[in-house]
């Protein structure tokens, strides 16, 4: 048994998110069937550092597997990239790893990159890739708000419905916002993370960003613990998956 | 009779190009198409500054078109807009004109930009957007190359078969090429440009990129005028109309 770690990119829009699913296109799904024939025609599990959403792309997924025997990994890398070629899913790097090394559980953070497209008129170039919002953001007032989520706290205000977290109580390390010409984004990094966090709170900054609400009222929101208060789930297209640190 | 000035942005993937062609879906014909309703029933002819081949995109097409009477331009803009709602167009500023003003012919330069995405592995995320060369570009030879073709010369080298200017004398005003991470950028800057001419000039600096050809090679090449010595036409996909001025 040889275990190997990849760095994986995809465009979600066409999948039904990262995890396995009877009867679904999954990226995780695709990824092990492109692996099936190195393997002796043995199935191979892969398994990734965060379970993306369907519509969610990524920049830098990690996942591991393991392969009944050594094999070269620039060999792996070229299979599976011959494999994928019609997918919009490429692996980018495969490197043979130790074997107690684990995507999912031996991450130390995990960050996301929220790309929203702030202009009125629509973005021609950038289908399924961000989120469009036509009303003008106040960038440095969202960002002022955001910190407030740095730390340790509860975040049932941000949770979504059907989330398998044990707790509310999630880390937030660091959450910047900024703005580049007409792209602004929201930048988020954790040990882990609620089922559709980073888009609800995406979304409640917009109301932020637009200066519907002032921050004490979003401090307030946050600090209610009810979802129903909090603004809305930001769309999956503008959410890349962007790094791991181990 | 009022002028109008409009900038338009699109992605030329699913398009025939700019011009009106019968029984094609174009980009004029689509924008023209959208503002039948605002002009008394009447068709609306829509001049561009450049016309983009099939599968090319444009950051900032510029178009001038005559409505039968003055209408708030706001009100023009939403109007394309929302017609053109599931069209890959999307019209980013209108503004009344001097009936004097022609975006071709009164166009001083326009400005092309070519994306190359130099990597090994295949972009997930920039389908039609980009083109993917896996060989290691030196961009810095490149650019030192692309530095011949500033000024007045016979670019028979870089023109296509069914050109229809009628000299091949052309003047490039400014190119520069340059790496961020994985993309590779060729900006080109010239009052005009022969057919496929921007293409085919990032066709053969490829081969100076890869160290194939010697600048000097790549000069003999350009003194030629001879379009088989050159380089292949790179693909429509990485190539935008990036600005026009006047």
């Amino acid at each position: 048994m040889a275990r190997y770690k990849a760095i994986i990119e995809y465009d979600g829009t066409n999948y039904f998110g990262w995890q396995r699913q009877v009867g679904l296109r999954t990226i995780q799904q695709t990824i092990e069937d492109s692996l099936y024939c190195l393997n002796g025609e043995l199935p191979v599990i892969v398994y990734g550092a965060g379970r993306t959403d369907a519509g969610v792309h990524a920049l830098c997924q990690v996942a591991h597997f393991d392969l009944d025997k050594e094999r070269e990994p620039f060999n792996i890398l070229q299979c599976i990239n011959s494999n994928l070629k019609n997918e919009e899913i490429s692996v980018i790097s495969v490197e043979k790893t130790d074997d107690d090394f684990h995507a999912r559980f031996c991450a130390k953070q995990r960050s996301y990159k929220y790309v929203i497209f702030n202009r009125r008129a629509k973005p021609a170039l950038h289908k399924n890739q961000v989120w469009w919002v036509i009303r003008d953001l106040n960038v440095s007032k969202m960002h002022a708000a955001a910190q407030h989520l740095v730390g340790r706290h509860d975040f049932s205000s941000f949770r979504a419905k059907g989330c398998q977290a044990l707790s509310p109580i999630k880390t937030i390390d660091e959450i910047n916002v900024y703005r580049k010409d007409e792209y602004v984004y929201v930048e988020i990094s954790a040990l882990s993370f609620l089922y559709h966090q980073v888009r609800n709170i995406v979304g409640t900054l917009y109301n932020v960003g637009t200066e519907s609400w002032s921050e004490d009222y979003f401090v307030d929101v946050f600090k209610s613990k009810d979802r129903s208060k909090a603004g809305v789930t930001a769309p999956a297209s503008g959410l890349y998956f962007s790094n791991v640190k181990y």
